[in-house]
């Protein structure tokens, strides 16, 4: 790995140069695992690796924590700090004079704050303005990752649509544990969430599972993901718990043809908001623009959401190894909603699908 | 709920008042949930409650996430935003004037930095500050679900110390993705986390659960917990696979007697600080001072760690209500760790232990 960690570090001292930055503060987060293989706790003790652009990294961890850090000497230093010892201070002395600083983006407030007071001249910005762009692109190792990820939570999304998984008489929360042990079963190291919007729940796009019994003859919308080898799975699949109407069949094909044709269009060279607008344009077209209410898609790598985000006015553009979600969906308030959701691959020739479970709409037994 | 919550916000602003606060700005972590029953979804969309000591409380929230709000307009209204919006500048709106603003903890970094650019001329404070104090007293309520959280805990400790759970020829990991899915079928909505440290990893508090396959003959570390109907639990235990020697037995006993006086310790009036000193007192007498390297507890609710902090130091007495884990440890590097771990509740004569799974020492079939 330090040949590889190594040259993230290149990029990113780069970058760093460019951006006139004099050191990057990274705390909980992604950022530190994809550079370090150290994930931080989200803890009341602190956490942060010290990068200065001119010097070596530093890793200030609580003592208990410094067990299970691996080193890698080539890479950055320790400096475990014990409970009666003050990490801001540490981590201040190591910035020394450095003033122009970038932190980590979920960093949190309270450290933020600290630091701020202990180094007053600094002046400070959000780390992934640095680091997005370089975590969204990448590498084969990291896609096979994120394919071992995706075939992990597919499993889950085939028992579902082969009516392994029973909704009717279930609730929502019964079904969300079920397809959580099903994730761990499969091989994820962690679940990371499991929505389960039955009927008019299904018209909430982020719908966490209630005690709300599942009913025959309505939609279930089941988004799930978890974490695998340090990589994040994210796959949707929405079924109907018995014969869907006209109606239904009709808004299922939009959302269908719009996913399919968000998928032909991330394609490399395609700007984000051009993949955005082959779904919209589809859903639009249809009548149901207005109940297609979030944005088309979002990175995903070692966070579930990340750079590029698949979203109107961003024009950035699709280069290979941008990995993301096409979930385009129609919600409708007080009926039900359809969702279809796979992570893909930016691709010469469009997107290299990481997901295999079905499209078609399903009917399960219940 | 209203009325709870109602007093909850009258607390909050007599307590802002009293610190000279115009405005508190909740985002992800505990203090949302515990003001308002909503939690906010850690993502790259901002939530965030507005609550000015003079005016209502206005909870902005992604339009997506809307749906989810379960709004109780005596205590605050809600305002969500669409993909095309800047919620930073409706948070600054609904700010206005208002200059001595206290953020919540965990609030993402990324988010803190783009308020105090749209509000150059505000001052910052951590509201913990304030918030801390106010839900380390928890109501009899908290109280009853802090022991439906630990006795769906405990149900999984047993199974452990009655060998229900394989350990010999497993690895870490297997086991603790087991421990997670027993925590979820006690009724547990989520797991936070479930440390599996077997050998030499045993000596690391914090360990992850790795491939390492447990061994006959050795100690295991099993500290877990999950969250239940909103409150959190949180156990330990270390059992042998095989017949501890002498020395193992005499460092059980030590942990074990340790854990027992600072529970007797923890009585309404004490301070944090006499709890970790009658636990730190009976290890060090032991000789293993040097090798209990974390402090004796940390208080437990809507979050994992909150106040009170049981650590050298802190001087705050402890009142009815005060709910915290007691856990010493004693890690012998390279060879083996103990820690026993229950949450408890201050009362007048000592700790009430919410959690009953036994605290002698186990050889479990392997």
């Amino acid at each position: 790995m330090t040949a590889k960690r190594q040259a993230r570090f290149a990029r990113l001292r780069e970058r760093m140069a460019g951006a006139g930055l004099d050191a990057l503060l990274l705390s909980v987060g992604a950022d530190l695992p994809w550079l370090t293989g150290y994930e931080a706790m989200p803890l009341e003790r602190l956490t942060m690796a010290v990068v200065p652009a001119d010097g070596e990294a530093t890793l200030v961890v609580p003592r208990l924590e410094a067990p299970r850090v691996v080193v890698d000497p080539d890479v950055f230093s320790l400096r475990a700090w014990s409970e009666h010892e003050d990490p801001v201070a540490i981590v201040a002395s190591l910035v020394g004079k450095r003033s122009s600083l970038a932190v980590s983006d979920r960093t949190w407030a309270t450290f933020l704050l600290a630091l701020q007071t202990t180094l007053p001249s600094a002046t400070w910005t959000p780390a992934g303005r640095i680091t997005g762009p370089l975590r969204a692109v990448k590498d084969p190792d990291e896609i096979e990752a994120l394919a071992a990820a995706s075939a992990a939570a597919d499993s889950v999304a085939v028992a579902l649509l082969e009516g392994d998984i029973p909704l009717v008489g279930r609730s929502e929360r019964e079904v969300s544990a079920d397809i959580s042990r099903r994730l761990l079963d499969a091989g994820h190291h962690r679940v990371n969430f499991a929505i389960v919007a039955s009927g008019p729940n299904a018209a909430s796009p982020h719908h966490e599972a209630s005690e709300r019994q599942i009913q025959a003859g309505e939609a279930v919308v089941c988004d799930f993901g978890g974490t695998l080898d340090g990589y994040c799975s994210d796959i949707t699949r929405t079924v109907w718990t018995g014969p869907p109407d006209t109606f239904e069949v009709e808004v299922y094909k939009v959302v269908q043809q719009a996913q399919a044709e968000a998928s032909r269009a991330a394609r490399v060279g395609a700007t984000c908001e051009q993949v955005d607008a082959a779904a919209r344009s589809v859903i639009a077209s249809a009548g149901f623009g207005d109940f297609f209410i979030h944005r088309t898609g979002h990175g995903i790598g070692v966070e579930e959401h990340e750079d590029p985000y698949i979203v109107a006015g961003n024009v950035e553009r699709l280069v290979a190894g941008n990995a993301f979600s096409v979930e385009p969906g129609v919600y409708l308030p007080g009926r039900f909603g359809v969702r279809i959701e796979d992570i893909v691959v930016a691709e010469p020739s469009g997107a290299r699908c990481l997901n295999v479970a079905d499209h078609d709409m399903v009917i399960v037994g219940g």
